[in-house]
């Protein structure tokens, strides 16, 4: 497909992109093959106002049409008195939240593979967002979600015409939507499908541009199934490698304390996670027990020098009030990239320039 | 302050910029006096990608501090099959809602002034957004909403540390708020204080722009107090004064059928409107029985060589669902303006650029 080819993680091999391959032989996951070329940093300013603007680094798929607009979302100081503490507003999304930069590239591929029907597993966001651009693509859709998805967000995704499948846990929810995703559906998922990642990465080439072409000391990144730290690590490497920066950010990598076996893993130094119990936490986004990409999630962060830490619930709800009150309304789960300031104060300098990232609205949980 | 003062809008006298002037002697309205400077088309390229970017036409006010990164929202065809119907997806507001543009700006007079507390009277996504915008800034707020205002609006207000007064009627609230305005109170009115239309202007400078320096033949827009109708036709009368287009599109300003006073009187071609009884709609956001600008809109749309038209609750649902099926997830007062394209289709011609604004986000009212 337009010269991609997905490459196996531990084989190396190579697979051809087609509408029923979402995992490689043995079930090794699956990466997308280099493909992206220089950014000509100097063309953006002619260039559309959202994320496709950078288009040498994303995958050469026809996406015009189910573009919603996405991407090149506001990057402020979280309040008047902290200039040097931002936050990028990555709920001003079409689906106000910032799944969005995947699923609009899962769409596109679905609708170069010829894809009539989808399906997906959520916790929520990626459900709403997948739902929207398979809407937009003329794509029929199925959203395997978790009994505990709160109402808002089954009502999101059911607008979009989407049907919502409730199936006992997240993993309840994975197992069956991948049991449905047989011949001629396509399996649009936010976790496996690596052209996600592609979507992804945009955040950090936008971080970049914002800041007059450098990052941030800082990336706090939430982590639960490793959307946007395996998107940010892509984005950083190709950064680098097309001399646009000279160094990577720090990366501290936040997860629930009630559900964080990255958090765990890392602190073991142990090169894989052990699945946990997901012992309840508000923070539902990123409460992932058994994350598929571990390994590659782990592997990123120590790379990048960063660290996964966990901040518990009670953290939650002062740090979403401290937001709100600087005109910030977030979803609870995007707290937690606000309470590891204080949690782990540690970990930041009071010279750094440190971003975090306002992933969903407050309306998504309120 | 700062070379800006109110104009009276009967005796066109001169008031000077205070926190408690929001009316003028007599109780005539305010507006704001000239001040707009040529714009640079040229020098748009480097400016911030916000509303800000237009900065020649607005109000001289050093509104950084308490910006969201508000502004310049997507415009895309409203589904991939009809690319000459596009969407302005205004509700990607940090507030999501297009109310944004006008309350960033009220904040900023407040905070200019020197204001430590400001009131409001809204149905909703107003006083959302200048709760947001007065926490950002550090005043005190208090909205004052109608009894029928839905939950979510409510909580939404309240996290960002506004107080909420439930007051009846739409115009109870109105009342009663303006009771609490007294010495050292502002008034962040988004009716009565011109420099709200200074914000929703931008609304027609970003099309422009969107469009490469051209207007569509035919803009949509809702129509309650009218504050987007009177911010388009400042904007299009100084796009038209700086030469920047030669003409102004055809204006279809649209009401909920239940709540129509501007309606009536546009079509039985009187100078005013007269107050009518609320009988009930779905389209909360514009359902505003008794408008005060009421003649300022109906001359602009009639300078517009526009209409105004109305619209019944029956076929919201459908206009709602439409868009939500093309990935487009609007509350339900939004969709009146897709729903006009149905009832009043003899206003519409094929070969017509036409847009709709999606004014505030599906999940407001959900």
């Amino acid at each position: 497909m337009n010269g991609l080819h997905y490459v196996g993680s531990e084989s190396g091999r190579r697979y051809e992109i087609e509408q029923s391959r979402w995992i490689g032989d043995g079930g090794e996951l699956l990466d997308l093959c280099e493909f992206a070329k220089p950014l000509n940093r100097e063309a953006l300013t002619d260039r559309p106002k959202t994320m496709w603007r950078y288009q040498e680094v994303l995958p050469p798929l026809n996406a015009g049409p189910v573009s919603l607009g996405e991407g090149l979302t506001p990057l402020v100081p979280v309040s008047i008195d902290r200039p040097r503490l931002l936050a990028k507003v990555d709920y001003l999304m079409p689906t106000l939240s910032f799944k969005d930069r995947g699923a609009v590239m899962l769409a596109a591929v679905a609708r170069a593979l010829g894809a009539e029907r989808l399906v997906a597993d959520s916790s929520g966001n990626a459900g709403a967002a997948i739902a929207a651009y398979a809407a937009r693509a003329g794509i029929r859709c199925e959203i395997f979600v978790p009994g505990a998805t709160s109402r808002k967000k089954v009502a999101q995704i059911e607008a979009h015409g989407a049907r919502v499948i409730i199936a006992g846990t997240r993993e309840d929810a994975g197992a069956a939507a991948r049991r449905a995703a047989v011949d001629g559906i396509f399996y649009a998922s936010h976790v496996y499908n690596p052209f996600f990642f592609q979507g992804t990465k945009t955040y950090v080439f936008e971080i970049w541009e914002q800041l007059g072409g450098r990052l941030p000391d800082v990336l706090v990144l939430p982590v639960g199934n490793g959307t946007l730290v395996l998107g940010v690590h892509l984005g950083c490497q190709e950064l680098l490698r097309f001399g646009l920066v000279d160094r990577i950010p720090r990366i501290v990598a936040v997860q629930a304390e009630a559900c964080s076996p990255l958090t765990q893993a890392f602190q073991q130094r142990w090169p894989e996670a052990k699945p946990v119990r997901n012992l309840g936490t508000r923070a539902e986004g990123i409460a992932i027990a058994a994350p598929p990409r571990h390994k590659q999630i782990l592997k990123a962060v120590r790379s990048m020098e960063g660290q996964i830490v966990a901040v518990p619930d009670e953290a939650l709800e002062e740090s979403q009030r401290a937001l709100s009150q600087s005109g910030l309304y977030v979803e609870i789960t995007s707290a937690v990239n606000y309470a590891v300031l204080r949690v782990h104060a540690h970990l930041f300098h009071e010279s750094d320039v440190v971003v975090i990232p306002l992933c969903g609205a407050g309306l998504k949980s309120a």
